[in-house]
């Protein structure tokens, strides 16, 4: 029986009783958390913009639901503007936040009244000019993701120096600079890490100010961070945090702020329920059991690559003797691991054809599966708690 | 314009003119070239039944042709057999080369006429018994995947002690005990690295015949390595370095020998074209340069995870000045940099709109792909130079 307001009390090992219900492994969703979730974040961020990044579950029912709550959008591609217009949202509430886009896609954006945008270097500059005339654009810093369990590399954004050149070039090129963004990588667990990126931002600003331009927009990514394996801190206090920084660097010529959150919007709106099909052991002499899923690294949890992602994993034998588990995905791929450098500690008890369920995993997973890899479908999803 | 025989002349920056060519990304599949690498694979390996690894491609045109090569196929999944035999593959020439299968799938495999299946621990092996009773099963034993570029972990196979066990306990549950398999790492370029569990595998045949079970299969996998930007030994030295030690190890008792080629099948059958995105700097003070494709990691280029598989990559500037060069996808995840610990030399004349050829692609690419991360659509194959 499937409780319609939380998927949290989803465990055992019976399937819900829902009728024509797909086999594993599949995503349970459901959308009211997500909504619980953007009203929380917007009591800890005040006076901010939230543009829910589509990216981490681009599911139209959850997508609808965060548009009647008041959400804006942050889009990664054309079809993501897609979804999100089909679903209540008004263009005025996208910022295409991708700073790598085609031409093309900047085009159909713009001719769909999308008019945010985002850049890292000239060549994208000069795109959405071309493409986006008369467009608003930030420009994206370069940021450290230090102290993030899934930390950004140096792929997205630029140093301040070239940010200031490249918003003053904006205006001749017939675009609106209006200012900054940056992110400091996914599962950021230290609210002091917004603040250097913060400061740099605020240098920004003066310079630009000094030829005369005025920018006012400054969007502080995302990376808020879940509880998975080990607890994290409140959302308000990087919301506090942030505030304060802001303040701290930009004094009384505090800009509009806007925040970039997708794990924290989605992960707690979901729950993978996966199958045990095997249990071994791989000699007499080692300890080491493997527990193999009929889910893995490309059934959906593509963030396990590296154990960066340590989900809490939920079975009906918990409380019982457990021993060291690595764990497996069901593929033929043997970099498809998920735990091995640091085992689970998993129930001695759990036996091939039991259900465990995953949770927290509404964000970053059913996009990620791959299409076809073994053979396998992609994750499935399945929405709870919300007859849209 | 398209040869029809081979894609490997595929260059240039106009797309080939072919009419509702699809855009960017795309796989260039040529199946006559994977029944030409067959061969090649027959003629190093006489007396040797080779299996393909479907999960290499599962593309319907390339199975097809294989079959009519004389081909075998290696399963991963149902839907891998449902390929295979709407391909015109005979059931018999099916083995089920997963470790790791549910017990309706083990059925539903049985249902359709498969009668090989192979196993790794006592759970596995119990559930064939139940499932596709009196079927043919072997053991895989873990082998080390030393001097392999996309090296398997441990997640396959069981000790050779364990592997005795469990042979000689089949009889009793009903099935057909016939040999082993184990596979020494995907890209392997040491012949050598064979040797070792041939070696073990000769000891676990001699171990069961003295309890009266006579084995005769033995699957020595595949792993046989493509050049990418690297050239490899030709397919001969891994032909004759396998069937000395077979030789060596076995004696006169010489095994029916069989091996499950993927990638030395399937990735020089395909090109994949894409476009430049965006070419970047970071700073003015770095150097490096970055070149966004409209292809990465989870756009079908997994295996340059950790920068693992290097492809070739070839662009109409070639020959021109180069500057070094990181490579990136298209998506918001900044884990999708394909190289940038070991740069590309590419030309320093790329320029976005550009497109370039990754050769040797058709292996490991399209199914990888995932169904909709950041909205982008999975990896298209379009088949050329076969008119079925």
């Amino acid at each position: 029986m499937i409780n319609d307001t939380n998927v949290d009390g989803l465990t055992g090992t019976d399937p819900p009783s829902i009728p024509d219900f797909p086999t594993t492994p599949y995503l349970l969703l459901d959308p009211k958390v997500a909504a619980t979730q953007y009203h929380r974040l917007a009591r800890a961020f005040p006076d901010t913009k939230i543009y829910y990044a589509v990216k981490a579950n681009p599911e139209p029912r959850l997508i609808r639901r965060l548009a009647e709550a008041g959400s804006s959008f942050d889009v990664a591609s054309t079809a993501e503007i897609d979804i999100c217009l089909s679903q209540g949202a008004d263009p005025q509430m996208l910022s295409y936040g991708n700073t790598i886009k085609k031409a093309k896609d900047i085009r159909y954006a713009y001719q769909r009244g999308v008019r945010m945008f985002v850049f890292d270097c000239e060549d994208e500059l000069r795109k959405l000019a071309e493409n986006a005339p008369g467009a608003q654009v930030f420009c994206r810093l370069l940021a450290s993701s230090a102290g993030a369990q899934w930390p950004l590399s140096r792929k997205f954004g630029c140093s301040p120096d070239m940010a200031v050149d490249l918003l003053a070039l904006a205006p001749s090129l017939g675009l609106d600079p209006i200012g900054i963004s940056f992110h400091v990588g996914s599962q950021q667990l230290d609210p002091s890490r917004w603040d250097p990126s913060i400061a740099e931002a605020a240098q920004v600003f003066q310079a630009l100010q000094k030829v005369g331009i005025e920018l006012d927009f400054l969007d502080v990514g995302g990376g808020f961070p879940v509880g998975y394996l080990s607890p994290v801190l409140p959302i308000d206090d990087y919301g506090q945090a942030i505030q304060q920084s802001v303040s701290r660097h930009f004094g009384e010529a505090k800009p509009r702020l806007a925040i970039e959150p997708g794990r924290y919007v989605a992960a707690e709106a979901g729950v993978i329920r996966a199958e045990v099909v095997l249990v071994s052991r791989k000699s007499y002499e080692e300890d080491l059991r493997w527990v193999y899923l009929d889910i893995g690294r490309f059934g959906g949890l593509a963030e396990t690559e590296g154990e960066a992602i340590r989900y809490r994993i939920v079975t009906a034998h918990d409380g019982e003797a457990t021993g060291p588990t690595a764990i497996a995905g069901p593929t033929c791929d043997s970099v498809d691991v998920m735990y091995k450098d640091t085992p689970y500690e998993l129930p001695l008890a759990l036996r091939t054809g039991d259900y465990v369920d995953i949770l927290n995993t509404g964000a970053y997973t059913t996009t990620y599966s791959s299409v076809a890899f073994n053979g396998f479908a992609p994750l499935a999803t399945f929405c709870i708690g919300d007859n849209a």
